[in-house]
């Protein structure tokens, strides 16, 4: 091509289409130049008038956010103020008490990470090298997220999780763990009364106590004061006890002990991890839908889905680092926005599905069905401008494997806005602890945003005790069962003779039989052919 | 209670509404009790009528996939056979050359893996100990679900992978690998010109390389006969080429040397995993729908979303081992029935999205919106029988943690079956590998089916085409963009100026800049409020 001229104009006479997406792209473009973050909605095909059109509902959830910001009770169905933005700023807390104790938290989980990294709080006679993080949702998420994008294998200690209830899952947790004496346990939950998470402390509590360990000398608790966890904690004389406040949520509880505290024992660095969010909240804490990325993303998620979550919410990282984003960002958008009731108390099943891997990884998955197939989704495509901290490496000349990431994300957002499918582009400068708190931050504001444009409480989760419920009951209808089996004395039973000796449904008995044969060697099961007539008995 | 005679009939004088749902239980129940598989779809919706209307499309399904099997050119639009299903009953080729070439390729692979593990194959003095897997889409994910699956801390080889072309990810999995002279890089890619493969194949070189190692000596391909990727293998003198076949498309080649092969070596059965989905398939080959599992979850989905995908499908497997399953499943459906025409070439936008991660951990993020958020899904819970393989442990008097994750999926099924969410369950009695095999062989046909229900081709994947050209677009622009640069010999120039002499578009230039600005550290960036302003200079 010929040189040109620095100064020459582009020549460009007639707005072709192309040149008007330019012109949409600098239009709709927000970026904070001092973070590096940009955010691009010029392939969502929204109208001229969208933005008026929404502008009472925005100024009304500016107001809500300011509300809750200030210490609201913003979570009427629980009567709790909803205080995760104090978490990276404390001095907006309303209280000084408040202030003190994220001030003081976070300084006790800074001393306590630097004297296990210096040897000087351990189990046994060595440094503890493994953390074993126990929790579920909220408890573990975060941090999962957290260790595979910013976490390196020479980081001071190695984590691991038991974040689920499988009994084989904590065996093989277990079987890749080298040595228990040198493994801090850090238990987490809020309420200190959940289930999955018990179950894990106690098989671990087992474990080193059968390889003849104290369990208080390797473990410490993150719970709410007063909680069944930190009672058994502060009875047991567990290592430490670190707090959880009834005003921060399971979902965004990433940057109180419940994220933190895992990060300093990795050796992540939580300061800019907390200045991240702060600086991402600062600039979308300012009042204006023009130039607040939260805002913005929260409307188009509302064009994209009618206000009603008829499209799903595809999240494309494309960086490895990023691959469990989307299942953090699947809990927090769907445990926050997926509500059967407005309120206003009208029923309204609001929600948005959230899922998605990384790129280019997904493109040989599912982009075949993004690109072509049911039109139910808009897509987020996350960039990360620097490629790798190491020697750049040509695999071609003059082309690196980072050019060839950065070219599928550019040809998979045309390809599929070529094929009417719209998408949001966020670009970041890295992957760095920074960065993550400002995406986290971002999210968490927008979902406020978008609740609040929706007119529902993002802030509480109804919907999950009826599945507890339904599973205490089979719990406990297991125990009858077995006692029927053991009263019959050895005679075979139906599920339906079962059910009307205990008043039970006849099912839910059926299916606890099966389990109870399928793990206790002393129940037997006889084959029939209509589940009806199989019977089971005890030998 | 009081005892119960083993002979007392349930007493029962009125249908309940409970018992009506035990006996459409009873009645809708499949079991294939050899293998201990069930299939409960009670908790659809569907009318009495529902298998009826859809007979004439079901018979028509059965015709196609005996065609099929019968070795059809079933993707017509690539003019290739399907062949997958032969991969577990070779006698069923439809030539003796290919049953022969299925044999003896799982023949060699058992040898080649037995000599790697007693290290009569090595690369230098020690015996292997780690494979790197190099591939992305099908060449991957089912290594990855199946190392995830069934892999155990014991196993003679450690697996890593190489799944994208992110430079920090390839950094990071060198990272964890102790040492290339001990580790065996399986180089997977069906067509051998996967740039995503190609870019990792020559980084990972790079790197035997750069420690004074022949990668020859530690590489193996498995790609198509005379592909690029083989013919570099060949010359290069690598250990071993074993061979991809066009009849096996990428999402279901797990069963050719694509799976099979890093199974062999991380010392997983490979026998019992071919065995488990030949079973599935003879099962399932009848053509008969009633107890013909993979044609009724193809009928179930098509309730579900009215043929047309309007619901997307939730997998819920309660097992941390089957955590990838989703993941699994995503691309083997949404690949095959993503398509944007029907076999008569009408515009249909077919498909259904997939997605989830395990319970009960899914219970504390998003099981909120599903049984109360938008209705937009119908949900897959997977029961795995079997608790653990170790010694049971009471959490409570005669309790186990797999008691209580049992409770959940139950729980979790009552309340949205409650809440008007419907739901299939697919009980399994352990995750082994003849499991694990007959549930991929479900699924595939179940997909097969599906698609000629709704007239469509599952064996191609056109849509993901236009991404790789308008990738290639990109990557031919940052050269042009990058010459521009040059030739401007240190004088700035904005997007728009070097669009107008490279006749392109303006926002495509104005990324590429981006990128490269990011990247080489001998292109400037000179900041500007409106992007067109903004300007880049060589330096």
């Amino acid at each position: 091509m010929a040189p040109m001229s620095a100064t020459s104009p582009a020549a460009s006479p007639a707005i072709s289409p192309a040149t008007s997406l330019w012109e949409r792209y600098q239009a709709h473009l927000v970026r904070y130049k001092d973070m590096g973050i940009w955010l691009d909605i010029s392939r969502m095909r929204f109208g001229d008038g969208f933005f008026a059109e929404m502008n009472g509902k925005a100024e009304e959830a500016f107001v809500r956010m300011k509300e809750l910001e200030a210490g609201a009770i913003a979570n009427p169905n629980e009567n709790r103020m909803v205080g995760h933005y104090w978490l990276r700023a404390p001095k907006l807390a309303p209280t000084a008490d408040l202030r003190d104790e994220i001030e003081t938290t976070r300084e006790s989980i800074l001393g306590f990470a630097s004297m296990v990294h210096a040897g000087e709080i351990k189990g046994g006679m060595a440094r503890f090298s493994d953390v074993l993080l126990i929790g579920i949702g909220g408890s573990a998420l975060g941090p999962q997220f957290l260790s595979e994008a910013l976490g390196a294998a020479k980081d001071p200690m190695k984590i691991h999780f038991l974040d689920n209830t499988d009994p084989d899952g904590f065996d093989r947790t277990f079987a890749k763990i080298k040595s228990l004496s040198t493994t801090l346990a850090v238990v987490i939950s809020k309420s200190g009364g959940t289930k999955e998470t018990r179950n894990g402390m106690l098989e671990t509590q087992a474990r080193y106590e059968s390889e003849g360990l104290s369990f208080a000398k390797h473990a410490v608790a993150v719970t709410g004061r007063g909680s069944e966890l930190d009672k058994a904690a502060d009875k047991g004389g567990w290592l430490r006890r670190f707090p959880m406040w009834d005003w921060v949520g399971g979902r965004t509880s990433v940057m109180s002990a419940v994220g933190l505290l895992p990060m300093a024992l990795q050796g992540l660095d939580i300061d800019q991890f907390l200045a991240g969010a702060a600086a991402m909240d600062a600039k979308t804490r300012i009042a204006k839908t023009s130039g607040n990325a939260a805002m913005i993303l929260a409307l188009m998620w509302y064009f994209a889905g009618d206000g009603k979550g008829m499209k799903d919410m595809v999240i494309l990282p494309y960086k490895d680092r990023l691959v469990l984003f989307s299942k953090y960002l699947q809990q927090l958008v769907m445990e926050s926005l997926g509500k059967e009731r407005d309120l206003a108390g009208n029923v309204v099943h609001q929600g948005i599905a959230v899922y998605g891997n990384k790129g280019s990884t997904d493109q040989h998955a599912y982009v075949q069905q993004l690109r072509e197939g049911v039109p139910n989704f808009f897509a987020t495509f996350i960039e990360v401008r620097k490629n790798r901290d190491t020697v750049p490496f040509d695999v071609e000349p003059g082309v690196t494997s980072g050019d060839y990431l950065q070219g599928f994300l550019r040809g998979t957002r045309s390809a599929l806005y070529e094929n009417g499918r719209d998408s949001i582009t966020i670009s970041v400068p890295r992957v760095d602890a920074f960065t993550v708190g400002a995406l986290i931050a971002l999210y968490e504001r927008a979902v406020g945003f978008y609740a609040s444009l929706v007119n529902i409480n993002a802030y509480h989760q109804p919907g999950v005790e009826a599945g507890k419920k339904a599973a205490a009951r089979v719990l406990a209808l297991q125990g009858k069962v077995r006692a029927a089996l053991q009263a019959a004395n050895g005679s075979p039973l139906t599920a339906s003779q079962i059910a009307a000796g205990t008043g039970s449904d006849p099912e839910d008995v059926f299916h606890v039989l099966n389990h109870l044969a399928a793990n206790a060697s002393n129940i037997e099961r006889s084959d029939a052919e209509a589940p009806g007539h199989e019977t089971f008995r005890f030998r």
